[in-house]
């Protein structure tokens, strides 16, 4: 098996191993006692805060830890809104932050205004900068969208905040295995299986200066910022091992970064109808996503399984919701057969080679299944296509209760029927038509007309070009 | 070492460290993804929570895995609280719940409404069921307390908040490693530390049909009660733990419990001037609390380790804030140089033998070097007695700024030299004080006349008996 999803969860680091072995059995005492169990647990948990502070880039009395990544963003996002109470309950996120944020933001109850990002999902510091309003309580901004990869302008973004006078949250989940962040930031949370460092841990740092009102019951650990009894072993594990993976970045990224290169120039050579997406330069070094027309996620996922690959995807198919990843609708790109492939540290070449072997055939038997459009030419119509309806412009695909990809390939099927210049409508319920439509039409040069409500689900108006 | 502080947290159990390990091997991928390793992770974690449901006596549907007791209490009485706002704000607990309780509820701005115990830490549950008013959201009621080990009536108080329509939430922190909770409770927090699992997992029960409405930000994981990446290696060791622990609990009750018994005889007939608290009968099988009159907690801890002995204390020198433990408080037993023995499994006889030698040197020692009176017998004044201050009764003791044992040891110290009958004013700003003055007038046979106001601090009468 090979291990491509280590942007999901890394696999443990060595030496959060070893680390882990040695706390458990010197570290499980209550670090608050007095005894010589405690204050040796004591130790070892000021030991792990000093290490990690100093990857961080900031003092020990800034940082905390807490049970997951995911509270402490949600612990950092209620503390410093709370903190800034008074200036209002406004808060500013780029639209492409993990769900994490964007629930807690949503959990304040205040507006939250979302700053767009571009086709390669970076937002623009000019246009963050410009939604920074007097009554702003807080900004978020990720280092790396967990997605597709893509570095944030977090320094540029940062300066604005701080003229504007409001504090800048940085989910620093995806970057904090390559170092630390940039930038006057106020708060930044990071989670240790993310880098190779046990479940368990995440980090919230705020920095002096920042107000911060926790919104925890009152907890005497951890500055009253994270309550609960301290995971002491999870926390050595994670701070040793993120140690770690910093004195092996620089040279790891280079190494990644040049297999991630290939990937993104071969995966179109090899596979018909894929969009690779994401920043070409501006991105992680290790990680790399694409989208394959006419194709189902799940089934992609479940067939790279079967040959040895584990990946992820944005693919509303393979979403509990149904709906395709909300990065991948905010950069306006294909959601269909949507792969992210996150190369774990250690990723070998011939690993990357051979993922690049099985997926075409892997792609090419989904397709099949599906009843596609072999090698980009559209082919004869399939049932769904009719005369034209009342009210409905052109040619008629009804797609009502089909899943993504098959309003795709049903629009796929039917575009060689109509006359250049002439119309189709494709009516479908589904939530990645409204995405994978206008993308397909980029893909495939036709031009997209627009969207419209329907009697039931949304009519999509495409015009044939040639 | 003996450590003698489980009730803090329990060494970890081998059965705890064999699953951790090989979860760490098997479990430490995304239990929410497609691939093999997801797929695994999510068999792993499915199976810990039917054990730990199991164990506990639930479906497990109804339990979810949290990051630790305390966040499992947090958000229990926050989530039980919200889905019965229309019934009120009102919450009842115990007096000697555990902070984590009593923070959460007072975090909710309601009213909180305390049930007072019994001098032996017990609740009535008639005086709890009526407390029970018509706007009460939710009750909470620990299985046993957790410094002085009394059980409550839990079976019983379920049945009347039942009668009430009142949820009730039990804390089971310190029960769950003996057995389940008896009685038709709603929601059951838990700390698998406590237990012998790893630190970072705590349990939540909301029983079917009770009203719950999650206070953290959406989240996909753990039914929506739980957010964040579920540490799946340390849930794995706690539920395995759990259910070793439970085979062997019978047993081992039956073996601490008479080495308790031991301790709860012997420690009086070894050390003069101790109250040994909690209940005799009705308490948790490992654990036992006693105070020491004259005594400096922080220096019987630090004394005690130094001759091998790990416990802890509800003494106020060793709380952070410098109260003394709101338990102690709420029985209304002496607070001054308490120590908490709370036996892990496996303890040996020799070693609690080895306990009751150590503890009279150790006792005598403190006792010599704040100069407390020996064996019972009141000695000539010190420095802090004086003449009748105008507006106070009898002599005046004046001890302003000095804490826990000082005001008693020095009150000890004068009684000598009033006449039978008359009166001595302690004067104490240490909050102490309140709590140990009149608990040494109970155990040496004075009469407490009363407290009012002073100047600073407030004035403590005693009438001189014999």
């Amino acid at each position: 098996m090979s291990y491509f999803d280590t942007a999901s969860a890394a696999p443990l680091h060595p030496v959060a191993r070893q680390a882990l072995l040695a706390a458990l059995d010197e570290g499980w005492a209550d670090p608050g006692r007095l005894y010589r169990e405690g204050r040796q647990a004591r130790l070892l948990l000021d030991a792990a805060r000093e290490t990690a502070a100093e990857a961080v880039g900031c003092r020990p009395d800034e940082l905390v830890f807490t049970p997951s990544g995911t509270r402490a963003l949600h612990a950092g996002v209620a503390g410093a809104a709370a903190g800034r109470r008074r200036a209002g309950r406004r808060v500013v996120v780029s639209a492409v932050e993990h769900s994490a944020v964007l629930h807690a933001a949503e959990a304040l109850g205040g507006e939250v205004a979302t700053v767009g990002v571009d086709r390669t999902g970076r937002v623009d510091a000019a246009d963050f900068a410009s939604a920074l309003t007097a009554d702003t309580a807080l900004a978020a901004l990720q280092s790396a969208n967990h997605e597709v990869g893509t570095l944030q302008p977090v320094a540029e973004v940062a300066e604005a905040c701080r003229a504007a006078g409001v504090p800048l949250l940085v989910d620093a989940a995806q970057s904090l295995a390559w170092g630390p962040v940039e930038g006057a930031w106020s708060l930044l949370a990071a989670s240790a299986h993310k880098w190779g460092g046990p479940p368990g841990v995440g980090l919230l740092v705020v920095r002096k200066g920042t107000r911060y009102a926790a919104q925890e019951p009152e907890d005497e650990r951890e500055s009253g910022r994270a309550p609960g009894f301290p995971n002491l072993p999870a926390v050595v594990a994670a701070a040793a091992s993120l140690r770690a993976v910093h004195a092996e970045a620089a040279a790891e990224a280079a190494r990644l970064s040049a297999l991630v290169d290939r990937i993104r120039a071969r995966v179109p050579e090899v596979v018909p109808d894929v969009e690779v997406v994401g920043h070409e330069r501006l991105r992680l070094p290790h990680l790399v996503t694409f989208s394959c027309l006419y194709v189902d996620g799940e089934a992609l996922l479940t067939g790279l399984d079967r040959v040895g690959f584990a990946v992820s995807s944005g693919s509303s198919c393979t979403s509990s919701t149904l709906t395709p990843s909300h990065v991948l609708k905010a950069m306006g790109v294909l959601s269909e057969g949507n792969v992210r492939v996150s190369l774990p540290r250690g990723t070998q070449e011939a690993e990357v080679e051979r993922f690049l072997q099985v997926l075409p055939p892997v792609v090419a038997e989904v397709r099949a299944q599906l009843g596609a459009p072999a090698g980009g030419t559209a082919v004869a119509a399939g049932g769904g296509a009719g005369a034209p309806d009342e009210g409905l412009e052109g040619l008629v695909v009804d797609s009502l209760g089909k899943r993504c990809p098959i309003p795709v390939i049903e629009l796929a099927k039917v575009i060689g029927e109509v006359p250049v210049g002439g119309l189709v409508t494709v009516l479908s319920d589904d939530e990645a038509a409204r995405l994978d439509i206008p993308a397909w039409c980029g893909m495939r040069g036709q031009e997209y007309v627009g969207e419209r409500a329907a009697p039931v689900g949304r009519a999509y108006v495409v015009r044939r070009q040639a």
